[in-house]
């Protein structure tokens, strides 16, 4: 029987649920993370949610907090003791939003995270300069849009998984992200797993898998 | 000074090293590959090899092998004990010579390797009458063409990182491996990294990467 | 002459006028509808129309009704009495709107439809746990966005005529649909015809044909 | 368990056994064919064959033949007797091959088969001389190249599903069939079904289906 | 010297002169289309005008009109009696804008303009019912979106020129425009030459040049 | 009846029929070429045409000639006394063989053709000291590759039909003549109507509708 | 260590700071040129900054101008004496925003910036009557749109580079830049360096380079 | 009169003349460059040549060279005295001969040119090793296939203009260089002027006028 499966389902529940809210209305996205909030007792997190949903939350009996920069809805709850060390790196401050996604994703699923932002490469000595913290991660995720070459510069310096998210900044020939999408995916550099366009929550549950889950 | 560089690749001679034999003469090749044997002590591995390369390095002194379905030239020296598990899953036969890339790679870095082939999602049966292999895996390397759709349904089953490879297998609408590319970018289920499209090299050094670097 | 044509109007009278209301102003739409309303006799349907149009609409003499979810202004007249089984199915909640335009393109046509939803890849129990619902079809709908990997699973799994509707559910890579579309065009398993993305009433019409045409 | 999918493959028994050669050695292509050939009873073909796949089957004890229009090995082993009736019409001479594979498909699954050949819209005399065999049929399959219009014009004058096969056949900004593949994405005509570029093989399967599932 | 080109320019001045005001401010559009008036004595036109350059122009001395389908702002000034016969077609009513801002401009030019609109190729019989129309063209205009594919039909019933305009209309895989375009560009009948997507303005120009020019 | 169309075909007769050699054997090609030589009274051609299909057209009564540079097969029969001004410009000698179809087409359907070659916009003064032959021409077809400026120079100058071809020479980010299709498609100058990458045979044909269409 | 870096950056000061305003809010652009005023002493610039900005920073204490044709806020200081000379040169009035970015940026980097505007392929004497002014330019950059086709015509008649941008202008089959970007790539004239499309800012900052770079 | 533009051309005599050797027969190569020597005095280049092309110029009376690499032959004459400082770099090795048309290209202009190769940035010590050999130079000509990155890098630490050659070299979704093209016209870096996928010339040929250009 499926058995099997629902086995495994049971098995997964330290994973964190996630509502991706573009796309449904307020009310839509309220009534589900309160329903998850009380059928779970796992953290729960709510994608590109506009604050609305964070302010119809309130005082609904559940500490959710609200990431501005991210549009995240998120209770932390029942998260395990950080541990490992996934490093979430960024080429520019536009791509913040989206690595932030990336973070708290690898938070929630029990990873430590370090952060090292606006270190692209057309300025090589702003990365060069944190070495030691780049040598320090188990593994790392890296956000960038405009020609997205950080993660080929990062790869060829490590050792370690290096999780790459193209992000949609940019302008003309970029088109919304394929141009770094492309470019990632065709890293001179071993070692890159690629993630969709803007894709920070998907990026961040494989580096939460990959940050825990060697380590039985 | 970069001699933190230095320390580093030094640390890092526990990866093979590569040389993609497409675009290179046989001279060239074989060249590249005797000089990498005699400089070094680890593994070797030339991708992409016509036979010849094979025959030409046939009695110089290495125990190169040849591998005639991903046309591989291996030398499989000061490889460390297999330990972990990493699983390469294919969708079809003709996904077979791009897995085979991908799971040599990871058995030069040390990984433990299991396969599971031919179980598209056309007939799940083959697929579900695996589930303890896939239950077992620390890390799963999947390559399909065509549609590109069994990474979404064992990415959905596992809790484990899953490598997709889309593999140029397919015509018309497929462009060459497109198709299945933005199937795997798009992936409903999380946890997927995805490589460029044929890159069985690179998915199973991704693979390998996880495999070790979670347990230190 | 062209009588034959004449004809085979005609003969085509039970199936439903169709109105796309995407581009015309409510007055356009409306007095469009009224005309068929006054000169027919059978189902009418406007696609794609704001509420606004059935609002004119009502109490003008003609049972219309308003379908929220797909946003349809609908007249079920003289539709015969619902035979066969059509199976409209979708992969996630967002690709609810356009397979109920499938749903109710088909009913206007004369069959009787069910329907089984949110039942994506990602998470197979919930397809597999309705076998039976499957193997009732005699033709089944399949609308998904994302990996569009639902129809080669379905397909896979039955033996009748599999319509699939590729949705514009998806971001980044996904290019409005382009990468479902793509995907279902590639699917590895047989018996699927694909429509335009997001073309909810042909997938509906072209079901609707299959599932009375068949049986004289 | 599984047993219900066992159960339906048991089921499937009647279709035939489909081998795609392309990408497979001569060698592989016959040894998959007569391993069919031995443990089954109904019907086999293998697409995209060479002549010297038949050559190496002529003397094994089955009666292969060799279709040398649509390179296809056929073996018409417990077929049905043709029912119902399947129209196969191409636009132009060149779309022959695949329209041929869609054409032996239908009929290996019990469809009786017509054809319409080089009827394309530059000439429209030549499709409007055969609207009797038009509007016999009940699944029309229209195989066409270049602008790929012909099954607009043709679902605009029937009501039975219409299977649209875009084929490669063009030069220029056809792009290989993706020309005729978007045209008859869009087609201003309802009812209508694509498939992938030259799939003649999946139009046929499903045109079979069409034309005997309908009919318990 | 230049002086062979100013005289171009000079025996050039039948002409209309046409300013695009879509990407112009208001005030921009209505003093370019001012300073025209008063330099030259021939004819006027602003294209993709919104009818507030229209309000602007009224009561400063010319007999500015305005078309609310295809928002023009004419100036019928210096026209030479109508001649020849331009034929006008559309496939849809959405493409009577195109269509409209084509006929307009081949007017100012000196044609005599027909119209046969909503004739698309699904209802075959539209067009048919009209064969003498087409036959009485000496050049032909065909707008088209969706699949474009009446340029085909229509290029190979006639034996003049045919000028086909792709119109963005239509959603999913028609890419705003590029379907038909395609279509139309790969099209089986010889005599078509294309212009870009809603273009109305540059075919109608080509076709008052063919419409003329042939009769010195 | 259809008879309209039958007569409308009848009345065609002075156009060539033309034979798409390309994907035909040379035994097709001939027979199909033979045939038409011996049913009608007009000029005929075959286009991409390798000179075996000549070698064998030779000697069995009809005066076909062969062209080198655009592998034409040609019988120049029934042609009417050339009038008019065709003229067919190249921007380099690689355009050549398309500009050649062009040519003979625009011939064979009586049209005088004149020919101005390797003068593209990188050395202007090579077009500007030909303005006399530019301005003597009823219809000019320009063929460019590379960036396809030339049609764009030309109809600025003029203000007769300029039928603009896009070859497929260049390489890179020309994508076989993609990059001169769009260029010509957004030309700056109106009057100009394009074709498809490297259809000579349809610009000629085109312009010679132009040429003498205008003259009744 | 990376001093050498270091020294580098030191070495640039004379380059100006420019800040990206798109994407940015008023309020972080305000702060963030407040802060560059404030720790420099050369040339500052906002790109794409709406008035507000520039609002926001008058009466605090520098010099900053808006540039209401571009929509640049602008620090002129500590700017050289100009020298040197760079032509820019636009097709349209439309392409004039994106050129005017690029004198700008030009002009902070010391360079004596001549424009000549309108001068499009299609009126081929707006520019011929200007060749003294190409010819005594030391860079010319060329901003266009549409078929993008004046760069090539510019670098066939100047010895000196072009620097070409493509812009966003234009519609349809233009592709927001595309095309114009694949003729400025494949341009029959040697000597053109291309940047992405409305790069205003990167093409005069290329030509600054090239302007002073030269004459050490 | 046009003499402006003569004069401009006999101005332009030192640079050499360049024949593009593809897509011609060796004889006409052969003749077009022999024809070249005897007209003028100053260098000359044949690109893609087959060796062929050399055989035969061989023992004609000028002392042409075979660059087996690149594929070149050259004629070595007229070159002034080498000056300035044009830097050739390369990210792997396959970019060598694209490199390699450059650096002739702008030797034949009288530049003075170091290489530095293979160091791309997946490596970055390879690079950083350099830096003096970077700073050194006037004008930087950068080859990269694979993701491009490496002019974004190169263009962070100069102040000198950077010429990007895409190479053609990768594969998968690398699309013969679509993917670094993407990557340099959206490089994070200014300062950097992008040429057509592969065109060494393009690239030499800017480097060369941008070397000698600036210093009057
Ligand atoms: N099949 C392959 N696909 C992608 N990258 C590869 C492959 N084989 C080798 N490589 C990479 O290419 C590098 C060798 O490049 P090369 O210097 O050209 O031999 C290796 O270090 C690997 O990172
Ligand atoms: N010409 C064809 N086009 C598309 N699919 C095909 C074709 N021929 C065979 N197939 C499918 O490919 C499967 C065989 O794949 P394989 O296991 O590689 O032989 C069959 O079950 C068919 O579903
Ligand atoms: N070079 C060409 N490019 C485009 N269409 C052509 C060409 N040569 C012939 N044709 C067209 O193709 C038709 C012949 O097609 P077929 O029946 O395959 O010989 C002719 O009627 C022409 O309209
Ligand atoms: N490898 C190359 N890539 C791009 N353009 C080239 C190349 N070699 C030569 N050219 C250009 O092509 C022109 C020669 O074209 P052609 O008249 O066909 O020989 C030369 O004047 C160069 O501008
Ligand atoms: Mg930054
Ligand atoms: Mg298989
Ligand atoms: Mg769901
Ligand atoms: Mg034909
Ligand atoms: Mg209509
Ligand atoms: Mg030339
Ligand atoms: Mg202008
Ligand atoms: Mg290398």
């Amino acid at each position: 029987g499926f058995a099997q499966i629902d086995h495994h389902r049971a098995w997964r529940q330290g994973l964190p649920e996630v509502v991706y809210c573009a796309g449904k209305t307020v009310e839509q996205s309220v009534a589900i993370l309160l329903r998850q909030a009380q059928v779970g007792s796992g953290p729960l997190m709510g994608t590109r949610a506009p604050r609305a949903v964070y302010d119809h939350l309130e005082g609904r009996g559940y500490d959710f907090e609200y990431d501005d920069e991210a549009h995240l809805v998120v209770l932390r709850r029942g998260v395990p003791e950080p541990q490992g060390q996934v490093l979430a790196v960024s080429a520019g401050t536009a791509d913040g939003p989206i690595l932030r996604e990336a973070e708290v994703t690898a938070e929630l699923m029990g990873a430590k995270v370090e952060r090292l932002i606006d270190v692209g490469v057309a300025g090589l000595h702003r990365l060069l300069g944190h070495l030691d913290t780049l040598y320090a991660a188990r593994v790392i995720i890296v956000a960038a849009g405009m020609d997205g070459a950080l993660p080929s510069v990062i790869g060829g310096l490590v050792d370690v998984p290096v999780i790459a998210i193209p992000t949609s900044v940019g302008y003309g020939a970029n088109f919304a992200g394929v141009a770094p999408l492309l470019t990632m995916l065709n890293s001179c550099a071993a070692g890159i797993g690629v993630v969709n366009i803007d894709n920070g929550f998907g990026a961040g549950y494989l580096a939460g898998l990959i940050n825990r889950g060697g380590c039985p």
